[in-house]
C-alpha cells in the first residue's frame, strides 16, 4: 500500500504501562482529579481548577435525569423492552438527544455569544445588544433558546447553578447576558424565566467551552440517567409492554434530605 | 382507549419547580454531591459516601479515554467524518462498546462473584474456590476476563485503583479474589496481570453494583472521550478521510504533572 | 508501519468504471435482476433464480410495515420527533429490532433446523422429531418461536407465503416441519397458528439462508416502513409530541384492490 | 390521565387477520407487487406501475454495495468486530450514511429542483436556468452535488440508470437538467460526469419523490450490503482485528455474466 494514511491526535498517548491524557498520566489523574475535571481535560485540553470542577459537577448533576417523560428515556426504554443489549438502548436514547431535546444548550450558547459579540463590535452595552438581538429574533418569528419551560415557572436548578457560579467567582459576561435577556422578557409583560438548559449554556460560555460541543454536556450528563431507566425497564417491567409516554407515577422513596 | 397502560417508576419525580432524584431535590444534590455520587444514586437508589464517590471518580477517570485505537473511537470518528451530528457519532461509538470491548467488566464481575459464591456454598477458602473455577474455565477452553493486556504488562491504572480502594477501606472480598486469581496465574508460569477492566470489575463487585450494569460504567466513562475524538475529527481532519486504525501519532502536550 | 493489516473480502470489487458484486457487473445486474435477487446475491454469494426472487419479494413485502404500534416504529418516531436527522431515526428503529421484535425469525429457523437435524441423526420421521423437540421445549418452560400472535388468529400473510412457496416449487422440509409443529399444537387442544415470522423462518431455511442472518431479512424489509413513519412524523406531527403507543387510528385510503 | 394523546396515521391499518398498507391487503400485495413497488407504496402512498417498479429495482440494485471502503461499511464492520449483535452493527452503518456519504442524493435533488423552479419562475430555458444556478454555486465556492467521482471517470451505473429511465419512458425534466449541467461542466473544460448519486437524484425527482427522503433510497439500498459485510466480518475475521480502511483485496468469484 503506497497511500500514506498516517495521522495525528492530541488527546491521549498510549505506551506500554503508560497512558497519558493530554500529557497527564492517567494513574496520577485518578489520584488527583474528579471525573468532571477529567471530562473538561479531555474536551478542552487543560486541567481545570477545583472550582471549575465543582461547577461542572453541578452542571452534570443538574441534568443526570429528568424523569421518565423525555424522548431520550422513552426511546431507550422502548429499545430495552425488545430485549436489546444495554449499549443498544443507550445508543437509541442518545439519538433522541437532538435539536428539540437538549439542543437548547448549543442554541442558547450561540445566542449569548451573539449578544457579547454584538456589544463588542458595535460598542454597545450588553443590554443594548441584547435588546437588538431579541428584537431581531422576534421579528423573524424565532424564540430565544434556553428560556421558558412547560412544567417549571422557576426552575430550581437555574437558581442553584447561577448561585454556585457566583460563589465560585466563575460567573462572567454570559451569565450576565442571560440575566439581562430574562429581564427584557419580564419587562415585556411575557416573562420567560431562564431554564436549566439556558443556565448551563451561559455557564459553559463563561467556562470557554465552544458552542458546538455544548450538547455533549447534556449527553454526558444524561447517559447515567438513561442507564438507570434501562435497568429499571429490564428488571421491573415485562418485555414488549406498551410504554405510555405520560401516564406514569413515581413510587420511589419520598422526599429526603442529602 | 380502555386499555390501562399506567405504570410506575422509582427513579425521578418531576413536579412544578421540584425535581427529585430517588427522593433528593436535584438542586440540593447540585450543592452537595459530585457527578460520580449522583451517578451511583441514579443507578443504585442510595447516596454513596464521599469515599465511594472518590473511588467512582477514580474508576471513571481511569477509563475516560484510551487513545485513538479502540473500536469505539474508530466507529465514532468514522461516523463523524461523514458529516453526521455529534449525537449520531456518539451513538455509533457506544454501539462498539460490546462483548470484546468493555465487556470484560461484566464478565470479570461474574467470575469474581462465581468464586465468592462457590466459596460460600462449598465452604471453601477463596483460594480453593478460585483454583476450582479457573481450572474449570481452562478445561472448557475459556479465558479469565479481566486478566492480561495486549499493550500493558503491568497496567498502571490497576495498581492505582486497588491502592485507592485500600486507602479508602473499600476493598473487600472481590478485590481479594482478583488478586488471588492473579497469583494462581503467576504460579502457573503464565502470568496474566489484572487489567484495568478486571480491577474495575472487582471494585464494582465490592461496591455492590449488579454485574448486568457493569459495562454501563465503561460506557459512562468513555462517552466524554468519544466526544473529544469526535470534536477533534470534525475540527482538525478533512471529511471522509480514510481513518487508519493504528498508524497515528500523538502530538499533544508532552508529559506533565498534575 | 510494520504491522500488516492487509485483508480480503469476497463481496464487491471496485475498479475504475467497474463495480462487480460477487463477480457480476452492477450495471448488468441493474438490467437483469430485481432488488430482492440482488439482496440474495449480496448475502449468499450466488444469483437466485427468478422464482427465488419472487419468493423473496413476497417475504419482504409481507414485512414492510405492520402499523404504528411495534417498538421499532415507536423508537424511530420518538427520535424523529426530537428533530433528529432521518438516518438517526432509522438507526433507532433498527436498534429496536431485537430478540422480542423480529427475533422470532432466527429462533424459528433454529427450531426447524433442530427438528430436521434430529430426524436425520436419530433416523426419525419429521413428525417424531418434532414431537420430541416440542416436548423438550415444553418441559423446559420454553415456547416455540414463530407460533401464535396477539392480534391474528390466522395470519393472512402466512397462508400467502406458504401458498406461493408451494406454487413456485420452493417449499421443502422446513415448511413441512413448520406445518407439522402447527398440527401438533392443534392436536394438543391449544392451537398456536404459524405466524408470519414463523412462515418466513421456514421458507428462509428451505432457501438455504443461515439462521444467524435470519433477522436481517426482517431489518431489510422493515427499514422502508420505518422511513414512511419517520417522514409522516416529521411532516404531519408537531415536534416533541407525546407519542401514545396504542391510541392511534388509521385515516388513510379505504380498502382497495391492487 | 386526562390528556388526549389520540393520533392518526395514514400508513397501515391492522385488524385481526387483516393488514392493509395504504389500503391494500398485504397478502394481496405479496402476490402482485415486488419489494420495490411496496417500498414506493409505503413512502408515496400509491402503487407504482410495473415500469416504475423496474426503475426502482435498478436504483436499489445500483447502490446495494460499493465495496469495503465506504465509511458505512467500516463503521458496521468495526462494531461487528466487537461482538455486537447484527442490528447494532447495521445501526452504526446507517449512522455513517450522512451528509458526505449518501447525502449527495438529497442535495442533487434540491439542485435539479432549483433549476426546474428557476426556469419556470423566470421563464427561462432549462439550460439558461442551469447556467445561472451553477454560476451562483461557483461564485459561492460551492460544488454541484451528484457530479464527479474519486474512482470512476464514467460511472457505469449512471449510463445504465439513465438508459433504463429512457427505455421505460420515465425520464423527465430532471434527468434532462442533470444532462444539461453535465454539458455545462464539459464545455467549461473541467468535465464532472454525473455520478450514480446524481443519476439517482434526477430519476427520483422525475418519479415525484420529495427531496427530504432522497437519502432514504440510499439507506434502503445499502442495508443489505451492510449485512453482507457484517456477516463476512463475523464469520471470516477474528474479533477486534484492526480494520484497514483501504488495504484490502477482493478474493471472491472472478468476473461472470448474469
Amino acid at each position: 500500500m503506497s497511500e500514506d494514511l498516517h495521522w495525528k491526535t492530541a488527546i491521549t498517548s498510549v505506551e506500554p504501562n503508560k497512558v497519558r491524557l493530554r500529557g497527564y498520566s492517567i494513574d496520577e489523574l485518578m489520584d488527583k482529579v474528579s471525573f468532571s475535571q477529567a471530562i473538561y481535560l479531555a474536551l478542552k485540553g487543560e486541567l481545570p481548577s477545583p472550582e471549575v470542577g465543582r461547577l461542572l459537577d453541578a452542571i452534570f448533576v443538574s441534568s443526570v435525569d429528568h424523569g421518565a417523560g423525555p424522548p431520550s428515556v422513552l426511546a431507550a426504554r422502548t429499545v430495552a423492552s425488545t430485549g436489546a443489549e444495554l449499549h443498544a438502548a443507550v445508543a437509541a436514547g442518545v439519538l433522541a438527544i437532538s435539536r428539540f431535546h437538549g439542543g437548547a444548550i448549543e442554541e442558547g450558547m450561540r445566542l449569548f455569544q451573539a449578544v457579547a459579540r454584538r456589544a463588542a463590535e458595535k460598542n454597545l452595552s450588553e443590554e443594548e445588544a441584547a435588546r437588538e438581538i431579541t428584537a431581531e429574533l422576534k421579528a423573524r418569528g424565532g424564540r430565544a433558546s434556553g428560556f421558558g419551560h412547560r412544567v417549571h415557572t422557576q426552575d430550581p436548578r437555574t437558581g442553584r447553578l447561577f448561585g454556585l457560579a457566583g460563589e465560585l467567582k466563575l460567573a462572567g459576561p454570559h451569565v450576565r447576558i442571560a440575566r439581562t435577556i430574562e429581564n427584557i422578557f419580564k419587562e415585556s409583560g411575557k416573562p420567560l424565566p431562564i431554564n436549566v438548559d439556558g443556565a448551563i449554556a451561559a455557564v459553559l460560555c463563561d467556562l470557554g467551552i465552544p458552542a458546538e460541543i455544548g450538547n455533549a454536556f447534556f449527553i454526558i450528563a444524561r447517559v447515567p440517567g438513561l442507564v438507570a431507566h434501562i435497568h429499571e425497564e429490564k428488571t421491573r417491567m415485562r418485555p414488549m409492554r406498551k410504554i405510555h409516554p405520560a401516564d406514569f407515577e413515581y413510587d420511589g422513596p419520598g422526599g429526603r434530605k442529602a
